[in-house]
């Protein structure tokens, strides 16, 4: 940190309060739980071309994560949908992400008791960004699996359940850094590798596609990658990984949404196998990439628009107010 | 939650990017990381008939744990002091917490890495609050060991470096509010009692006052608990304590700066011997408040900011432009 660097806000959008306002305007209160306790849970679906990728697959999740915290939200799918589309629509961006969040927020009175929390819901578009640059992505990740830190236990707190409790990743990445590394993966008490900050891995060993089971978060591009394994015919094992089967492994690569399918070519300063990227890495890469314009997984952010909006004046659902023009 | 009740914002006053505000309007940028990753540490001291109480203590810990996020701030202790100070006595409040955060915040680029970020401070004076209420602190605690979820390990998450990480705590409470129970305290995974939402834990067995050891926060309160101990020459283990130990024990207490030593007089349905709050909880209840205004424990909000006005005098310090009056 420097004392005369000023902090960079990326363009876009947010909504705040029934508001939309610039990204570089959206503040939460200090006082919210989501803040202060860490009390809330996400989902970041990206937006590529125009289109949202596998929205309905972030709904499932975070509507379903909604309901695990004991949380509630005014809004349902079409509701959270339009103002998904709306910042999206607003910020003009074409490539994004998309985040929704929702937390504890405050009580009603003076408490400490979760149940008696206001809850609130935020989200903002912002310029889609990767976890891998494009050197990164064109030479592939030099990992660290990390010795100085475990991931959190799903014991403790449940992984599935998309989170904002990542410093045991950001101790990892210091260690990464340390190292020399580029970025960490995180393993388990048993010394099974998880996941790393913000992404999944999956690795190919004797053939096979294997990725850890439990654990880490059910990303959404994990799943697609699955998806698309099976789709290539490749056998898909949901497993245990020790993390020297992974150091043995043919190829590595990491899933998220932030950059999709991106390969890993060194773990602990050694390569992995040749060291190149690997064939079926770039292969499913490029699969992940031409689903994009599939209307099975994709929808366009005015079609979202345009959807909501009809259902809207049918049933004269209040969100409605929420797409005003600016 | 319900769609017609408003958030309530306690008065205080907050200290936000250089400027003091009523804690009500201070906000933080839905991008700082201290949100979005949980990557923040804090300090919580609190202020009883107008004296800060351990203030060293507290600002030992925080600067600490401050160096061991590899965060940085521009404040030393002094400079972090006069802010403190200045947030009660705009606050006018007598008796409050006062919290000192910093987080990760934003990088000056865009970017992923936390190296990249321009860390921030924040910091509030609200209200003196219980963990206890009165009733509760009269008759004694009804405490709920929980079974449903274990406590972040410390291989994953240092418990001594304070942090937002509570989601654990969270779903425990609401486990403890399904059995009936008032609060709740965590195991780690071998069943040894570690701490509760904001708390330590005490108990007293054949005669000796044992408290957690490992996978718990420091607490400062529970530090002065230990320290009174001393004082009265009770024997005091920080040691490991299984949760049927606990259940066994004489005497239950807790500890927090919310709320200084509170007894519980029942475990998961059952008393806590004979379910009447223990004579050596009262004792070092009262001797815990009595030592709210010796001069070596506890420091006066005006002298503080006294104290530093001539230090800023004398050196010319730019923490001199927090202590402008309103």
């Amino acid at each position: 940190m420097s004392t005369s660097k000023q902090p960079y806000f990326p363009p876009g959008t947010a909504y705040v309060d029934g508001d939309y306002l610039p990204l570089s305007e959206a503040r939460l209160p200090i006082l919210d739980w989501g803040f202060l306790h860490g009390d809330a849970t996400y989902d970041v679906v990206h937006v590529w071309k125009g289109r949202f990728f596998r929205l309905d697959a972030h709904f499932d999740r975070f509507f379903r994560n909604v309901d695990r915290m004991h949380l509630e939200m005014e809004l349902d799918r079409d509701g959270l949908a339009a103002i998904l589309a709306e910042c999206v629509r607003r910020s003009g961006l074409e490539d994004a992400f998309v985040e929704m969040i929702c937390t504890r927020g405050m009580p009603a009175m003076p408490s400490r008791d979760p149940r008696d929390a206001i809850n609130r819901v935020y989200a903002f578009a912002m310029p889609f960004g990767w976890v891998a640059d494009e050197k990164q992505r064109e030479k592939g990740l030099h990992l660290r699996i990390a010795r100085s830190v475990t991931r959190i236990s799903p014991h403790a707190v449940d992984p599935t359940v998309k989170n904002y409790h990542w410093l045991d990743l950001i101790m990892g990445l210091y260690e990464a850094y340390d190292q020399e590394a580029e970025n960490v993966v995180l393993c388990d008490e048993a010394g099974n590798v998880t996941e790393g900050p913000g992404f999944n891995l999956f690795a190919l060993i004797d053939g096979r596609m294997k990725t850890p089971a439990s654990g880490v978060l059910e990303g959404i591009t994990r799943k697609t990658a699955i998806d698309l394994c099976e789709m290539i015919q490749l056998p898909v094992d949901v497993t245990t990984l020790p993390a020297d089967r992974v150091r043995g492994a043919q190829e590595v690569f990491i899933t998220s949404t932030a950059g999709g399918i991106m390969p890993v070519t060194v773990i602990d300063d050694q390569p992995v196998a040749d060291g190149e990227v690997g064939e079926t890495t770039r292969r499913l890469d490029g699969l992940y990439w031409d689903k994009h314009d599939d209307p099975a997984w994709s929808t366009g952010v005015d079609e979202l628009r345009r959807r909501h909006l009809s259902h809207a004046d049918f049933r004269g659902r209040p969100s409605m107010s929420a797409l005003r023009t600016p």
